[in-house]
């Protein structure tokens, strides 16, 4: 059983997860490539899942065969345990609790080789389609706070598997990033009576020089303080705490959104490793005044190092209007503006 | 100049540094290596560094010549520009700061080819005794608030050039990281009226699970809510808020605690990449009843993905105790006993 810990001085919870496999003489520096011959993803290969939850299929296909087009299953490593209750417990002057939660693999599109940005806008409404039902019906078990939705793509991304696919945790508590957006955001609605993340996006509709993608209900901005090169944010224009409150119209508008957002990332950086996050409202209907959902993407470009570690401050090399007016300038939907990656020496 | 910038929501300063050189076509997947023929950081090489602030050398030599077996210089790609006044001002919603601060790098030995952990103590305690020389220096400078000392070692760990190295930044403002302890460790002071890493000390030094090293005035540990597999901290026993409240003799235990904590670590995980930071107290004298300084190493084995970087929350696949079992065992002071490391398959 996998277990959580609290640091007993920041707050933070981490997941003891000896379920994935590591032991200590199991590391070393050899990276593996992350293409498979025999894809468990694939059509074909569904026996070597765990049984899927969810499924977008042919009618008439059966449950765990091929005939569908997107599969949702329990992973197979999971971070998480989804049976047992909920205990916490002290352990001298620090705080445990034994690792209940969700782990599941949302695997895409049945086509081994393609990515999102690849995808008909009908197969990236149903990704986000798929995300809403698993957090509607996770939403129910009450051991759960939070659910967050995640995917990793490229092998220095995280993904061991190149087979386009997201992720979702269900966790029993909210998790520490979370926790600091909404007492962010409590703030400055205390203090200004107004959603701060509505605010930004009326300050980037006017000022312009950190838009990337501004259509119909969404945008995508470079944040004013990113962390990363060409970290970027898609928001709803209006207030909406919860991913959840989306119409099922905005569904294909998203897609649609996110389709150019990392098209543009895509062609920019030369098909960079990234990972996007959804942010939102923990499953309690509290904060829904001023939290504000929206995805984050990080394009892994540079290396956190020990500046970043020790203090949590981070050195962005680029500025995010530059990075805006270089992603504007890219046609997504076409190629031929594809940008000629650069090999730079990184400085000390 | 680069430009201090506030995230808005939850208050995380980031640094744009672009005098660093990333502009948004030079990015690629490509990674180099860092060893390079001619190592500006080399005796002989002086001249390709900016002059030196801080050397210890042979009695008759000369400043930037031969003769040195320590030497600090300012990065000739600073994160902060050094010259000029704060000034803080708004855009829009948003914060910004320019960017002034110091960012030192310390060239550790004149042997291209030894680590920390070849170098002798005194060595050692030379380079923990330069980070003192120079944090005193800049405290003085009134437009500082903190002084980040961490080291990169490796190329996975964000180390540029294999000559071994610490750096050390000096900011205007207190970092996220810093902040967070020091919050934390003063609630844990209201309600208890002790030092929470004195506690920590105290049940580490009990429970004996999670002890890696117990030299004299310093203990390392793994810590009960690691972030990553063999995180490890380092802290002095008794109580001290400051790394500069220190006892001179303290310096060499530290420095024989360090090769012993670092040793094991390079036989146990072969010669891993790594950071480490300095915690410390702010330069302003507040805090020093409950904030206690330590050293956190971070052995980069895994990867941060889209989960960790969404929600703050941290897998981590393995249990502090195991990690520190092995970590025990080691003799660090002879080969002989070296870890073999295997390759496993990262999970999905």
């Amino acid at each position: 059983m996998p277990e959580l810990r609290k640091d007993p001085i920041i707050g933070r919870w981490v997941i003891i997860s000896t379920e994935r496999g590591k032991r200590p003489s199991s590391f070393s520096s050899v990276t593996k490539s992350v293409s498979h011959r025999l894809c468990p993803f694939c059509p074909g290969q569904e026996e070597n899942t765990p049984p899927e939850i969810l499924a977008y299929r042919k009618e008439g296909t059966e449950p765990n065969k091929p005939g569908w087009t997107l599969r949702v299953f329990a992973n197979k490593y999971p971070a998480l345990m989804v049976e047992g209750s909920l205990t916490r417990e002290p352990h001298g002057l620090y705080d445990k609790m034994n690792g209940i939660g969700a782990h599941e693999v949302i695997v895409e599109t049945n086509n081994h080789a393609r990515d999102m940005v690849d995808m008909s806008e009908g197969e990236v409404r149903n990704v986000f389609w798929a995300y809403r039902e698993r957090m509607m019906d996770l939403e129910r078990d009450t051991r759960f706070q939070y659910i967050v939705v995640f995917k990793n793509h490229g092998e220095a991304a995280g993904a061991s598997l190149e087979h386009s696919h997201s992720q979702l945790i269900a966790t029993p508590i909210i998790p520490k990033r979370v926790v600091e957006e909404i007492q962010g955001a409590k703030k400055y609605f205390e203090f200004k009576e107004r959603c701060v993340y509505c605010d930004i996006v009326r300050q980037e509709l006017k000022d312009k020089e950190r838009m990337v993608m501004d259509y119909d209900s969404f945008i995508s901005i470079q944040p004013f303080a990113p962390r990363f090169p060409f970290e970027t944010w898609l928001l709803p224009k209006t207030h909406q705490s919860s991913y959840l409150e989306m119409s099922e119209s905005d569904f294909t508008v998203l897609a649609r959104s996110f389709k150019d957002t990392l098209g543009r990332l895509k062609l920019a950086l030369n098909d960079p490793p990234f990972n996007y996050a959804l942010h939102t409202r923990p499953i309690s209907k509290d904060h829904s005044e001023y939290y504000h959902w929206h995805f984050e993407i990080i394009p892994k470009l540079t290396k956190v190092a020990g500046f970043e570690w020790g203090s949590g401050f981070y050195i962005n090399p680029t500025t995010p209007e530059e990075a805006a007016a270089f992603l504007r300038e890219i046609d997504p939907f076409n190629d031929a503006k594809a940008a000629k990656p650069v090999t730079v020496e990184e400085k000390v």
